[in-house]
């Protein structure tokens, strides 16, 4: 029997990482909120490797956190190694990577959830959405418990109509063991949402006792571990546990080219679409057919277990064809698998419908994050959580509503994406995504975005304050640095020599040496006398910024250009069918994705340099004729 | 396709309490075991309450620890709360009840089997058992992987064919979101085995915050923690967090009358059989129609967490009546529900087909243990599953199996009730169905057993000496208890009448004294010069053999009259169907039945004392007949 529940601002399908920022972005912003997942143990669940962040994605974290978001935090707190990765590939390409706990993790995202005011949590599995004249009115959960809200946010993963596949075996699940989400796609389908079916893959969990790391290498921790969250800059350390490398043999690739008529993807069983960045190994195996051996990272799962992931390996070959293909491998001759490698096929719906907003443009109200936008991963999920969290709360509040552009933030990046070009396969994120890269480092994600969080209301104002002290102290030493004359000295010169740079014979600016690549601020301390004592981030900072300056400059008028595309608005109202000089294709792209900007008309693929003229003069044209 | 994955001795389907203990002990007999699970990030999961013990189940915790199992020491590592229940109704119904943190408990278990050697485990849904010839020879999952096992024991809990009952709504799921063992029965009913259907509940969990305290009794645990763990006695110790009692008022039983028809109980949605001994708030409400209030436990189910278990009231009445329901008890009246109450209706086997080994007796080498034998409960499948993992053991290595009697061990009970009475609904043990409860008490479970789990091979040589002098402790003390005259004089006679105990003119055996009933061994102390230290546990012992020593001599006499009828074996090859005399009903349920000894054969319902006296003869002669 249906029944009104509860009434809510806000409800939120989904505890994965999407749902949870979600849910508390608007319960932070003082609304009332309720979260669902089909099973409460597996809260802030990490299906894959229990790992947060690398490149690009580690760059979301940091945004996330520099917004108020929650991933970064669960990341340091539950951390068992981190590492920088790319650090020799410049700073635009520098990311963050934490081996995480999986349980820890779980437990503490669970515990915030719970911890959180004006936030309800509930198990039950949403089948209805409830629409009433193009707006949401709230959802129903099978059984028949209405949760009437305002406002929807759909973050249901890799859960809706979910099939396990492992080699010829097809298992209607979710992932870890979890029963599918069952009725909500055929709901979404009668909403009038379009949606696809993508694929994703997991390798195997094997025992510790069973690998032989005397044949791998080992891959320790940073020495000096840094965190995810700006909150913990101060204070951050771990005991670092190791992982280790090994690589695949020509036996491997052997096994599985014999056996490649059993994968699914070949046997037509998998009809999903996979992300192509993220390929098993099979896929790998095919593409680079002449790489003799790939790389495989052994990476343990949690302290408390003695599960270990086998990164580099996901597969959803038969399960006779893994045992053979993971015992090829160099140390895992003799590997006790305890989970077996699978690929999970699911539903997800077409991302052009969205909004920059991530609002459905056709149901008001109704916003989606996540898997469930066609992309792939935790980091990507978080953080399109986090923007729809923060948008359903300015919905219901009638507020404007918050986009990030491309020049902002790899969310703006990520989201522009996403409803803009839309996704044929699971989308993640990448730095070579980002036009603006070398503005949107890792480092300075406060830098750009602590000042909007704070707006919004999701960052306290004593960690503003601290930022605003940390943004002066940056500044300074800045201005420090470049006002500071070096005289050429006997000191000064053997330190150069030394450092292999060339000696000077006039006066020069501490900038100037600094922005020789081969002399670092801290190279420079010593005939840097005047010199105060500061944090490890703000050195890091002010190094950036002075040694990249010319190109961040560049970068920096790049975006001035790119702001004036995207501020010359399109109103909502526009025809596109009515314009006279667009091309067919140009005509059906804007109508179905109605971009908010010439920025993003032009970013359209099937749009041309020409149909932008078009739109251009129209636009001018129309703007006199509504004055007049 | 089929392949084998690995070769074993013995393999366990199932990880919850039942298939934990059973793959421990057969691997620590040594043999080779693989143990699966549908899920291994729920190993040892607790889908009720996360409590351990209580009457009766703490007597077979006691027992399970004193023959080398892990369920005590999980409870104690885990516990957050822990009382002695019924110390008012003396030392024969005493027992040790645990609240324990459900996600450490679990995160305890799979971290045990992980380190176990001799263990591999694996997710994996067994869909076959394959037998040969009537003798097991290994089991099969989803993905084709066989893995060969000379010996198989079944633990499958609540899975095999698993649905949820909420009111009107019915899921095909296990227990807690994980998806059902959905291919099992089918292959059962094809090797014969006969299944029943059966059901139990959970009520809802509820989030601390939403709670009234001010209006409930706190319930704190013992001042003096007590273990489960023979282990532990000498160093134990916890933070105690408290527990909260309230009721159910006449509104709530108002609501529940009002909505009967709409409980599956009534609609009819339920088949299966639920347990009499956990009845449901409908039940009760139904059952005690007078019965103004029923008490209702608030207890907490972690440190972690504020998901609360509401304690006296499963159900599976719909949502919208569980909503009124649980609002309507007193300091609920704004309770936020995070998991609703639930039903869960399962396939499990008709226990008459097995031994008291828990061996089937049609299939060789095929055990079963746990919810899938017909009881309810962590304890009782913790109990039967330890048995079931020694006998497969044993069996393995051709060496005697382990069946302990009704006199030796509430173990004995469970397994006897089942494999000779059978059971039609969920069984769940209780004090009042051991005959010879005064001995079997939970305080000396280790001397009942633990001599018994050294010979097994599962208590290790330190702890055998260990257990050695402390019975030593104790024999000598009762002698000396027993030795020790005192003498009257002012300070005795003035100690006795403080105790409400009269004087004593002559010399009295210390002995004598502590039989009075107001008197305890702690009382007498102070007259008691030569009095060793010792131990808590020597000291309890002692008095509890020397207070109760006479009705403890009548009940052991009682066990020797029922160790005869016990020793008088019944061949295997015996037809009942040729013996003159027997009744029809006797005849068939010998025949079903197959009992091992006369004692057996004598609690078979359906079989009369006449009967018994024609079996004895007519065995008699058959011995004869043999020897001649
Ligand atoms: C097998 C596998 C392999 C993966 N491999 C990779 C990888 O290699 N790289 C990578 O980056 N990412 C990988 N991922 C993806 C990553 O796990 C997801 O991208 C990420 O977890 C998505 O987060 P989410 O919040 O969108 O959804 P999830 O984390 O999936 O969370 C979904 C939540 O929604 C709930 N839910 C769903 N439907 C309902 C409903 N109807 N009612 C109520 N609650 C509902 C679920 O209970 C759950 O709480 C993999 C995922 C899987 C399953
Ligand atoms: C809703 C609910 C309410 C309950 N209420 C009570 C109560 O009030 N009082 C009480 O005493 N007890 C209660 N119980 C019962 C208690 O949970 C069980 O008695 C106890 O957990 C049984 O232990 P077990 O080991 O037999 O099975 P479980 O703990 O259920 O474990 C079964 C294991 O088998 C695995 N499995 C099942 N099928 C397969 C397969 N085909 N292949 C591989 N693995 C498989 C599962 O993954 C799991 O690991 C309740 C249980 C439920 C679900």
């Amino acid at each position: 029997m249906e029944f009104v529940a509860g009434e809510y601002d806000i409800a939120v399908v989904g505890a994965g990482h999407a749902g949870i920022e979600a849910a508390l972005a608007s319960s932070r912003l003082g609304l009332k909120t309720i979260i669902f997942a089909i099973n409460l143990d597996s809260v802030g669940n990490m299906p894959c490797n229990p790992s947060i962040g690398g490149t690009g994605k580690g760059h979301l974290v940091r945004e996330i956190d520099a917004l108020g978001g929650e991933m970064g935090k669960a990341a340091d707190a539950t951390a068992i190694q981190v590492r920088i990765l790319n650090r020799a590939k410049g700073p635009a390409v520098y990311s963050l990577r934490a081996q995480c706990d999986r349980s820890r993790y779980r437990l503490y995202m669970k515990r915030v959830l719970e911890n959180q005011e004006n936030l309800d949590i509930r198990q039950g599995e949403v089948c209805e959405v409830l629409v009433e004249d193009g707006r949401v009115k709230g959802v129903k959960i099978t059984t028949g418990a209405i949760f009437l809200a305002k406002a929807v946010v759909l973050a249901t993963g890799t859960f809706l109509g979910g099939k396990v596949i492992i080699g010829e075996t097809v298992i209607d699940s979710g992932p870890d063991g979890m029963h599918p989400a069952r009725y909500l796609t055929e709901n979404l389908k009668k909403l009038g949402i379009e949606l696809m079916r993508f694929k994703t893959g997991t390798p195997a969990r094997v025992h510790r006792r069973s690998l032989d790391f005397s044949k791998m290498q080992i891959q320790p921790g940073d020495s000096r571990p840094l965190p995810f969250s700006f909150e913990n800059e101060d204070s951050f350390n771990i005991e670092q546990v190791p992982c280790y490398l090994t690589y695949t043999t020509e036996e491997t690739h052997k096994i599985i080219r014999e056996n490649l008529h059993r994968a699914p993807l070949f046997t037509g069983l998998i009809s999903g679409v996979g992300p192509r960045y993220c390929p098993s190994i099979e896929d790998k195996v095919v593409r680079f057919a002449d790489k003799p051996r790939h790389q495989v990272f052994i990476e343990p799962t949690g302290l408390d277990t003695d599960e270990m992931y086998v990164q580099g390996m996901s597969t959803s070959l038969p399960e006779d064809v893994q045992v053979k293909m993971y015992r090829s491998v160099i140390g895992l001759e003799n590997v006790k698998i305890m989970r077996p490698a699978y690929a999970i096929e699911y539903d997800c719906i077409n991302p052009l419908q969205l909004e920059p907003t991530l609002q459905f443009k056709r149901i008001k109200g109704l916003f989606s994050a996540g898997q469930i936008n066609g992309t792939s991963g935790y980091e990507e999920a978080a953080a399109q959580g986090l923007i729809a969290g923060i948008n359903a709360a300015m919905y219901v509040k009638g507020k404007e509503m918050l986009v990030l552009d491309r020049s902002q933030a790899y969310i703006g990046v990520l989201i522009d994406d996403l409803v803009t070009k839309g996704t044929n396969e699971p989308y993640r994120i990448m730095t070579s995504r980002a036009e603006y890269r070398l503005i949107l480092r890792q480092d300075n994600a406060d830098l750009r975005l602590t000042e909007i969080g704070y707006k919004i209301g999701l960052i306290s104002q004593q960690r503003y304050e601290k930022f605003l002290q940390k943004k002066k102290m940056i500044e300074d030493e800045i201005i420090r640095v470049k006002n500071t004359i070096i005289a050429p000295s006997e000191k000064v010169n053997k330190l150069l020599l030394e450092k292999g740079s060339s000696p000077i014979s006039t006066g020069v600016r501490l900038s100037d040496l600094l922005k020789r690549p081969e002399l670092s601020y801290e190279d420079l301390k010593e005939i840097d006398v005047a010199r105060p004592e500061l944090p490890w981030y703000v050195q890091d900072e002010v190094e950036i910024e002075i040694k990249y300056e010319g190109y961040i400059k560049k970068q920096l008028e790049r975006i001035e250009q790119f702001k004036k595309l995207e501020n010359k608005k399109i109103p909502e109202w526009v025809d596109y069918n009515q314009i006279l000089g667009l091309s067919t294709e140009a005509k059906q792209k804007l109508s179905q994705i109605r971009p908010a900007s010439i920025g993003q008309a032009s970013r359209i693929s099937g749009v041309s340099p020409a149909d932008i003229s078009v739109l251009l003069i129209w636009l001018e044209t129309a703007k006199k004729e509504k004055k007049d």
